[in-house]
C-alpha cells in the first residue's frame, strides 16, 4: 500500500513511526511514482501558496499527478476544511477526501482561556503597573471569584467543548448555545443560538467558538445593548470569526459600560486596519488571528492521519 | 467570650449568623475594648496594604492592641500562612495562631495559570503589538504546543494540586515535588524537594506552590544555573513565597538565556523597591502579591473561623 506525499510529509510520517508500525505493509512514494499511489497525505507545503484561482507550478504538478493516479482511493488533507476545487474534482473521481478539522482546537481553546484569565485575574492592570514600577495591590472586591463568574459558550464543537471543559475545571458555572440545542451534561443550561439575547444579560462572560453561518452572523449586534446591564458588565472572547460580532455595537456597549473587557483574535477585516478604534481600547485585548498558532499542529495532523490510516488498513485497505 | 475584630469583620460574622448561633455566649468587640478580647478574628482590611517591612498606621494600632490584650488566647487570620512577624510575636506570648490555609487556593492557582498562559500563548507579545497598532501574526514554530510542554509543580498542597489539575486538563505532562515524595497519580514522576536540581533541566516550566521552610528556601539558586540548558529555557511561576527563589540567580539565569519567562507574585522584600531590576524585565511579569485576591475569599475565611470557633467553645473556651 503506497502513500504519496511530499518530502516533508514523508519525514513527518517517518518521524511518527509509520514505517515501524506497519512494516512491509506501507510504503511512502514521491510524485515520480504517483501512478502507484493508493493514498495521498497532503501537507501544507504542497498547497502553499496556491489559491483556488492561481496554482503554483509545484502544486499544479502534484494535483495533476493525484488526478491521474489510477489506484488512488483516499486523500487526507492537513486543512480544516476541504472545500477547494481540487477536492471536488477528486470526489468526482470517486476518491474519498478527509480533512484535519480540529487539529488546532486545543491551541485555540487555550488562547481563549488565556485571554479570559488575563482580564479575570487582572493581569492587564498588574502589567501596566509593572511598566510604571508601581506596587499597588488590588482590593478583594475588585476581583471576582471565578466560582461565581458565569460563562456562556457559543458553539459546542471541538473548540467550544474544550473551552467549556477548561472553565468547568476552574469551577465556573456554564451555559451552552449550540446549533442542535441538545443538552450538554453538567452545565446550567443548553439552548439554540436564538437564545443569545435572552441569556447574554444573565452571564458574566461570552465565548464565541461557533462557525459563521446565517444563524450566527452578527449574533452580538446593536440589539444586544438592550439585553445588557451596567450592574453586570459583560466580558467577551472571540476566537471564531470576526463577523459574529458587530464591532460598532461592541464598542458602543463598552462606551456605555455594558461590556467591560474583550479578547478579540478575529475581525471583519484582517489585518485590522491601522486606524481602527479597536487598537486603542486598552480594556480590549487585540491579537492577530493567532489563537490556533502552535508548533504542535503538524503533529496533530499526522496523528489524525495515522488514526484514519489504521482504520483504513483494518477495513482491508490492502 | 469576646472576639476582637474590625467593623468589617464584625459585619461578616454577624451576616454568617454567629450571634444567633451562640446567643449570650459570644460578643464582638472593637479595638477600643481590645483589653477584654479572648479571641481575634483578623481580616484582610486590618492588614492590607501593610507588609512585614512596612506597617500602615491602622495596622500598627491593631497589632499593638492585640499584643497588649491580657486575656488573648487565640488569633485566627484570614491569611493562608502565618509567617509574618506579628504571628511570631503573638506565639511568643503564648497566643495560639490559626490560619485560613486553602481559603484562597482556587484564586492563587488560577492566577498561576493566568500568568503561565500569558507567556505560553504569547499574549505579552500581542499586547505590545496592540499598543503599537501593529498586526504581526506569529509563526507556528514560535509557539510551543502545551501537550509537549512539561511542567514541574513544587508543593502539592491545596494550591499545588489545583495547579496540577488545571495543567493536566490542558494536556500537559507533569512532575511533582512534595515533602512526602508520596506518588501522585497520573503524573510523569513524583519526588522530594531534593530532586529539584536533578529535574529542573528536564522540564519547561516550574510552578512554586510550596511553603517556605528550611527544605525549600532558596530552592532556585546559583547552582540551578548549572542544571539549566539554553536549548530548553525554563519558565518560572512563583505564587508561594519570595525567598524560595534567589532573585539574583533568577536574573542571572535570564541574562544567560537559561530562563525565558517568569511570573512572580511574591518577593523577598514587599513592596518590591522602585529601583529593583525585576520591574524592568519585560520577559517577567511582576504582580503585587495579588494571586489570592478574590471577592470569594471572605466567605471561605468566615466558614473556616466558625468551624474552629465551634471546637474552641466545645473545648471549654468559655
Amino acid at each position: 500500500m503506497n502513500i504519496l506525499c511530499s518530502e516533508r510529509g514523508a519525514r513527518e510520517l517517518a518521524d511518527a513511526g509509520l514505517l515501524a508500525r506497519w512494516p512491509g505493509r506501507v510504503d511512502l512514494v514521491g510524485i515520480g511514482q504517483a501512478d502507484q499511489a493508493d493514498v495521498v497525505f497532503l501537507t501544507r507545503d504542497i498547497v502553499w501558496p496556491s489559491t483556488d484561482d492561481w496554482l503554483a507550478p509545484a502544486t499544479a504538478a502534484f494535483y495533476d499527478a493525484m488526478l491521474a493516479a489510477p489506484r488512488l482511493r483516499w486523500v487526507h488533507t492537513y486543512a480544516s476544511g476541504a472545500d477547494r476545487r481540487i477536492y471536488h474534482d477528486l470526489r468526482a473521481r470517486g476518491v474519498q477526501v478527509t480533512n484535519s478539522a480540529g487539529a488546532n482546537a486545543g491551541a485555540v481553546a487555550q488562547t481563549a482561556l488565556a485571554g479570559f484569565l488575563y482580564f479575570a485575574r487582572r493581569l492587564h492592570v498588574a502589567r501596566r503597573q509593572q511598566l510604571e514600577k508601581r506596587w499597588q495591590p488590588m482590593a478583594h472586591d475588585e476581583v471576582r471569584a471565578l466560582r461565581s463568574t458565569e460563562a456562556m459558550v457559543v458553539g459546542w464543537g471541538e473548540i467550544g467543548s474544550r473551552i467549556g471543559q477548561y472553565l468547568s475545571t476552574l469551577g465556573m458555572p456554564l451555559r451552552v448555545l449550540r446549533q442542535s440545542a441538545e443538552p450538554v451534561a453538567g452545565v446550567v443550561a443548553t439552548g439554540g443560538y436564538e437564545r443569545f439575547h435572552e441569556w447574554v444579560g444573565q452571564v458574566d462572560w461570552v465565548f464565541f467558538a461557533c462557525p459563521l453561518s446565517p444563524a450566527t452572523r452578527g449574533l452580538f449586534n446593536m440589539g444586544t445593548l438592550e439585553a445588557l446591564r451596567a450592574e453586570r458588565p459583560l466580558g467577551v472572547v472571540n476566537v471564531a470569526r470576526g463577523p459574529l460580532i458587530d464591532t460598532q455595537a461592541l464598542l458602543a456597549a463598552h462606551e456605555r459600560g455594558l461590556v467591560r473587557h474583550a479578547h478579540l483574535d478575529v475581525f471583519d477585516t484582517e489585518p485590522l486596519p491601522p486606524d481602527h478604534p479597536l487598537w486603542d481600547c486598552e480594556d480590549f485585548l487585540v491579537t492577530p488571528h493567532m489563537a490556533g498558532t502552535s508548533d504542535g499542529n503538524r503533529e496533530e495532523v499526522v496523528d489524525r492521519f495515522l488514526g484514519l490510516l489504521a482504520r483504513f488498513l483494518e477495513a482491508g485497505g490492502n
